[in-house]
């Protein structure tokens, strides 16, 4: 199977988890339930999720690795998905469309849109405690997976990233600057993913390891890629309209370094983060490292 | 030590924690940190983090509980102190003043107590997960505690009360659906302060159930009191203008039964909160029972 199609596959996976993720016996308010599902179903490519089952098969194997990493899977997209929704409100980014349909807010209104956000963040820490039901993950490593997904994805993590980029617009002067940003408004959450779907199979500390200096370069060079695609991708292909960043005055990548030290970043940090996950000992490491060659040549 | 004094203490000693809950070497841009800071200490009853705390004592003394239970009491402020950034936001209630001091957003604006608020609900998980540090609380113990914050704060609880709220302002016309919005918004973090306090002393099964019981009903008596203040209570002594219900339309207790109704369904819940507890066998139980007296009969 090509990567694309595994990717394919897990998406698939992941989404049918999705649907059971809230579950349908809690009396929740209909228009909230909506308006948490709206965003949570509408696509993307479920790059997180995919990276926590493929880095929990990176140590013991696809059948053994699905169930356990698959709640963690869940959390991660919801923590993605509430992350676009309260990045899209108008006191954020003001942004009407994603992936071309109506933003949380345009089609539930601000204060649902901010309560889905709260609830689908909240909602992640819920399924990360279900990998510990039936035995499959120990208590002790889903509780190590709250602390890092809170850590990662809290004041030092992701907001933390997302309030230097809202702070810093137009300021910003240094690569060291916008790499604060990338780390962790991207790679954070990344770094998390595969971290996490490592415990669930169990790794070594040493694995641990390799996998979240995987997970950070892998963002970063996710990261710079998306700057480089928003310059010179294909609208149709991207499913957005190119050079948003020229034109909001965005200090990117290919701004700072020009085009091609920044395809060269990309090589070199896509080559760091695979190299330390073959020097780590895994018995299934090749979608992992499929992952990452895909991710570099990808033109979407 | 009168009950008022010992609520003194522990909510100090909450707020001693509060100052180490959210680790000074973590890189947090300032703007973030100060944000989250300025909500957290802005005062406030500490009601919930010290019920945590006499929950645990309730189990196995006070000394004894302090320590494994303060963590749990540092999350649920800050799960209560997030609740009220983003509902003081223009597109939720729009208030410009909380306990005498301008909002969240008045200060940091909209994006930043935004990104506060979604920064402290994170960091409520991690505060969570501390409680297993130094083998204090199980593991088991301590992802029951995330599961159940993760229930009771998230969709079909706060969030959840608080969207039912929202939608049905000026719509509510049955005693249900108001205690639908209270049982929700108010008492499900109640409940779970006290399930989770108990939990961290090794509560029983049968303890568990009655701190569940008396949770909800006290949150339950706790908010009809507040809205019978709002209509005879001394603006001075409440820190806050009364008739606010009155003015803005809401559907309160006193407005669907009247006072003297009202107050014996105070008086009711308060003694059935009680006896819950006290016929649940446990060894240090006056705290608690004292505080669900104070409340009943506080006058702010």
């Amino acid at each position: 199977m090509s990567t694309a199609d595994y990717i394919a596959e897990k998406a698939a996976a992941v989404q049918d988890a999705l649907h059971q993720a809230l579950p349908q016996e809690w009396d929740v308010p209909e228009r909230l339930r909506e308006a948490m599902l709206y965003s949570l179903n509408a696509g993307g490519k479920r790059l997180r999720p995919v990276l926590v089952l493929a880095a929990a098969e990176a140590v013991n194997g696809e059948a053994e690795a699905a169930g356990a990493a698959m709640p963690i899977a869940c959390a991660i997209e919801m923590v993605h998905t509430y992350s676009l929704i309260h990045d899209d409100l108008p006191a954020m980014d003001d942004d009407d469309f994603r992936r071309g349909k109506p933003t949380n807010h345009k089609v539930f209104g601000e204060a649902v849109a901010i309560l889905a956000g709260d609830a689908l963040l909240t909602h992640a820490f819920y399924c990360v405690a279900q990998a510990a039901k039936n035995g499959r993950v120990s208590a002790e490593a889903t509780l190590a997976i709250v602390e890092e997904l809170a850590r990662l994805a809290g004041a030092p993590g992701m907001v933390g990233g997302q309030t230097a980029d809202l702070l810093g617009e137009q300021g910003i002067t240094t690569i060291e600057e916008l790499d604060y940003i990338h780390l962790h408004k991207t790679s954070d959450l990344i770094a998390f993913s595969v971290q996490a779907g490592g415990r669930t199979a169990g790794a070594s500390s040493s694995q641990l390891e390799a996998l979240g200096i995987f997970g950070r370069k892998l963002g970063l060079a996710f990261q710079i890629q998306d700057d480089i695609l928003d310059l010179v991708g294909d609208e149709a292909k991207l499913g957005k309209k190119t050079n948003s960043d020229v034109e909001q005055n965005k200090v990117t990548y290919p701004y700072l370094l020009g085009m091609d030290k920044s395809r060269e970043e990309v090589e070199r940090l896509t080559a760091e983060a695979k190299q330390a996950v073959e020097e780590a000992g895994f018995a299934y490491p090749d979608r992992l490292l499929g992952i990452a060659d895909y991710l570099m040549k990808r033109d979407h």
